[in-house]
C-alpha cells in the first residue's frame, strides 16, 4: 500500500469511528502533513482519493469536510449489561450493569442507589458555583489540597455539632464522594489478604472496596432491626485475625434499620477491646423518619478507632462528587492516601457546598426530602403487599429510601432482574449484597422517586414476572 | 459534672474550635434538646451558664448567638511542611509540603508542578459549565459513568487523530486527572510486592503510585536527552521479574527530553518481547517547542501493552480534575477499577471540556502557551547561568515548563529547599524524583509563570543561599 493510500485509509477509519462527523472539518493539508510527517503532496493525494470516493469534500477557502452522506457509526448506547446467572457472582459487574440501565429515561429506576435528583437543590448549588467560578475562585487544584477547603470542613464539623456529635474540624478530610473515603480508609487499616468483617447483607460499596484491595470479606449475621450481631462478631474476633470491620448503623443499605444507641456504644467498646478499627459508612443518617438525626458510631469513639465516612451525594447532589471522612487515629495516613489517589477534590464544588451550608435552608430541604421518603415507603410497601405473592416479606425501614424484600424461596432474583430489565424495570438483586452469593430470592427496591401510576404499574409488572414462575 | 455543665462545656468547646464563630447562631434550645437528647430545662440551664460567662448572648425573637468578644481560634493556615533532612526520604511528604507552600500568594512558585493558571481559559470553560448546569444537564453521576461522557471521549480520540495517532474511542476511559489514571493502570497490571521499572530521575507521581500500592521501584538509568536506556532496561528484564514499566517519553518531568520516534518504537518492541506492560504518562506532549506534537508510545503499540495516561489539568485547568487513560488490553479491568475507586468523574466538567474542544480555539490557546514556555525557558536559563556558581549544569528542555538543574556536588538541595522556603521561594528538591534518595544536589524549577523582576530576584536569592554555603 502506498503512503497516500495508507493515510486515506486511516482518515476513512477515523471518520467511520465517528472522530470526524458529517459536516465536520478534517485536519488541513498543512496540519496533516505535519502531524503524520508526510509531504504536502502525499496528503493532497490522499485527500483527493477520499474526495473521489465521496468521503470528504473540499469547500473553497475553508478546507476539507466530511460529506453528509457518509454515516459515521452511530454512537453506541451504553449497553445494558446483562449479568448471567452463575454461582460466582461478580458484584461490581452487576452493580455497574444496574447503574447503567438506570441512565435510560424510560426505565423505572427501582434499582437506583441514588435518591430522585429532582428532590435536590441543583439550581441553588449552581448559583453558588457560578458566582465562585466567575470571581476566579477555585480554579487551582492547589488552593484546597487535602484535607480540603477550610470553610467546607468547618461547615461539616458544625453540622455534626448541631446534630449532637462534637467532632474536631482538624479530623475532617474531603474526598471524591464516600466511595473514595471508604477506599482510602480501608487501605489505611488493612492490607491485601487481610480479613474484613462485614454485615450480611451488606452494602455493595463495602464489598467493592474489599474486592478491589484483594482482601477477604467475613460476613457476620446481622439483625434486620438492630444491626450486626455482637455475639457473632465477638466470636469471630476471638477465633481469627480480623483487620477491620465495616458497617452502616444508620438506615443500613439494604435493611433500613437504625442500630440503637446502647448497641452502638457496645459495638465500639467491643472493637476497642480487640483493637479493631471500624469503617462507618454514614451517608443516610439525615434521612430519618423519627425525630432526630441518629448518632454515628463516631459519637462513641474514645480511642480513634472509628473511621467515619459520609458524603453530600445522597443529600445535595451526586454530581459534585464531594464526600468526607473523619478517620480517627488514621487521619494522617488517610490524608496522604487521598493526596496520592486523586490529589484534590474540585475546589469550585467544595466552595459551592460550603456557601450553600452557610446561607441556605439545608434543614428545610432535608425536611421535605424526609417527608417524601417516609410517604413513599408506605405507598410502595402497600403496593407490594397488594400484588406480590404470599410469602413475600418486606423490611420496615426506619429511614433512607430502599426496601429489602424477601420473595418466596423458589424465586430466582437474578432471573427476575434480567426479565425486569427487558420490561424496562431496574431492581437490585440480593446477590449484590453478599460476598457469598447469598440472598438469591431477595431484591432491593428504591422508593425515592415520585410515586405515580407508572411506579404502581412497575410493581404490578414485577408481580406478573414472579407469578409467571421465575424458578430456580 | 452535671448534665447542663457538660453541655455548656461541649458548646464552649465547639465555639473554641471555630464551629460557631462570633456573631453566628448556636442551635436553638429546642433543636439542642432534640440533638443532645436532653430536657429543654437542661439546655436552657447550660445556655444561661454560657451567657453568664459571656460566651453567648440571647437576642430577642432570634435565639442565642456567639458573642463578639469570644475569639474563635484562628483557622490555622496550612502548615508549610518542613521536610527534615534524612536518608529515608518520604517522597509524598516532601511533595505535599511543596504543593502546600505554593498556595501562599506571596511565594515565588518555582516549585509548582502546574503551569501558571493565568495562562488558561478558565472564564471560557466556565461559560460552558454554566450553560450546561443551568440547562439541568450533568446533574447525575449516573449520566456519564465510566468510561465517561461519549462526546468528551470522541473529542479526545479526535485530538489524537489530528496529532497523527489513530486511537479507538472505545478505548478511552475518563478519570479524576492523570493521577487517578496512573493509579488505576498500575493496579491493573501489578500487585503489591511487584517490581516496577522507572526512569531515573522519574516524575514523583509515578513513585507515589508505586509507594501507595506497596510495590518496589527499580530505577533504570535514563539519558537526559533521549530517555530510558534500552540496554539497561533489557538487562533488568532478563535478570528479574518486572511487572510493569512506567515512563514519560514526551518532555519528561524533570528532564524535559523527548524520546526520538525510533527509540519509542524500539522501547515498545522490547517490552513486547518480554510481555511487560508500560504505563505512559503523557501530560506534557502539547507543550512542544518544536514543530509538532510528538507521538506517544501508544502510536507504536501493536499488542495492547501500552497503558496511555493523560489529562487536561496541565493544558486547560487543574480545577476540573479531568484526565483519561487508554489502557490497551487492560481496558476492562481499568474501567472496573475506575468505577470502584471514585464511581464517576464530574459530568458538568466533562461536558464543559467537550464543548470547549468542539467550538473553541484550543490550538490557538496552546500556541500562546507554548510561546510563553519556550521564551521563559530561555529567560530562566540565562538568569541561572548569570548568577549560579560555576559547575552548575542546566537541562535544555525540548518542551514542557521545568528546568532540571545540577548544582555543585557539595550543595545539599534539601537544605536549600528549606532555606528557600523561609525566604518565600519554593523549588523541587532532587530527592522527590528518586526512590533511593538520589540527586541530593539537584533541583527542579518551574518557568511557566510570568517572568519578571521578582522571578529574577528569586533566582538571585537562591544563588545567595547556595553561595552562603549550604553544604553536606
Amino acid at each position: 500500500m502506498k503512503l497516500y493510500e495508507r493515510l486515506a485509509a486511516d482518515i476513512d477509519d477515523a471518520i467511520q469511528k465517528g472522530l470526524f462527523k458529517s459536516g465536520e472539518k478534517v485536519p488541513s493539508i498543512r496540519a496533516a502533513s505535519k502531524s503524520y510527517n508526510l509531504s504536502i503532496s502525499t496528503v493532497l493525494h490522499a485527500y483527493l482519493l477520499l474526495e473521489s470516493r465521496g468521503v470528504i469534500e473540499s469547500r473553497p477557502q475553508s478546507g476539507y469536510f466530511v460529506r453528509a452522506r457518509v454515516r459515521s457509526r452511530t454512537q453506541s448506547k451504553p449497553a445494558v449489561n446483562r449479568a448471567s446467572v452463575s454461582t460466582e457472582v461478580d458484584v461490581s459487574r452487576i452493580v455497574l450493569g444496574t447503574l447503567r440501565s438506570i441512565q435510560a429515561d424510560e426505565m423505572i429506576p427501582f434499582g437506583s442507589p441514588y435518591p430522585d435528583q429532582r428532590l435536590f437543590p441543583s439550581r441553588r448549588l449552581h448559583q453558588y458555583a457560578h458566582a465562585i467560578a466567575r470571581k476566579g475562585e477555585g480554579w487551582s487544584v492547589l488552593t484546597d489540597l487535602p484535607p480540603g477547603n477550610p470553610e467546607l470542613i468547618r461547615q461539616i464539623a458544625r453540622r455534626y455539632a448541631e446534630n449532637g456529635t462534637l467532632v474536631h474540624p482538624d479530623e475532617v478530610i474531603v474526598t471524591v464522594g464516600a466511595t473514595e473515603a471508604i477506599n482510602l480508609c480501608l487501605q489505611a487499616v488493612a492490607k491485601p489478604g487481610d480479613t474484613v468483617a462485614v454485615e450480611s447483607p451488606t452494602f455493595y460499596a463495602m464489598l467493592h472496596a474489599i474486592e478491589r484491595m484483594g482482601m477477604r470479606a467475613l460476613q457476620i449475621p446481622t439483625d434486620p432491626a438492630e444491626g450486626i450481631q455482637l455475639g457473632a462478631l465477638e466470636k469471630a474476633l476471638q477465633h481469627q485475625k480480623v483487620a477491620a470491620c465495616m458497617v452502616m448503623t444508620n438506615f443500613q443499605n439494604p435493611l433500613g434499620f437504625v442500630m440503637p444507641e446502647a448497641k452502638k456504644k457496645a459495638l465500639v467498646r467491643l472493637l476497642e477491646k480487640y483493637e479493631v478499627p471500624v469503617i462507618e459508612n454514614d451517608v443516610y443518617s439525615e434521612f430519618f423518619f423519627g425525630k432526630v438525626t441518629p448518632k454515628p458510631l463516631k459519637a462513641f469513639d474514645r480511642k480513634g478507632l472509628v473511621l467515619h465516612c459520609s458524603s453530600f451525594s445522597k443529600s445535595l447532589t451526586s454530581a459534585y462528587r464531594v464526600g468526607w471522612t473523619m478517620p480517627g487515629r488514621y487521619r494522617d495516613p488517610v490524608e496522604k492516601l487521598k493526596f496520592l489517589n486523586t490529589l484534590g477534590t474540585s475546589s469550585i464544588h467544595q466552595l459551592a457546598i460550603a456557601e450553600y451550608l452557610k446561607y441556605e435552608g439545608y434543614d428545610r430541604h432535608l425536611r421535605k426530602v424526609r417527608q417524601t421518603f417516609s410517604q413513599n415507603a408506605k405507598l410502595m410497601s402497600a403496593c407490594i403487599k397488594r400484588f406480590f405473592p404470599a410469602g413475600t416479606k418486606i423490611s420496615q425501614p426506619a429511614g433512607g429510601y430502599v426496601l429489602w424484600i424477601e420473595l418466596p424461596t423458589q424465586v430466582d432474583a437474578m432471573q427476575l432482574y434480567e426479565r425486569a430489565l427487558e420490561k424496562g424495570i431496574t431492581l437490585g438483586p440480593g446477590r449484590m449484597f453478599s460476598a457469598q452469593n447469598d440472598y438469591p430470592n431477595f431484591i432491593r427496591l428504591n422508593y425515592s422517586y415520585l410515586w405515580d401510576r407508572t411506579s404502581e404499574a412497575g410493581i404490578k409488572e414485577l408481580s406478573y414476572l414472579i407469578n409467571a414462575g421465575i424458578g430456580r
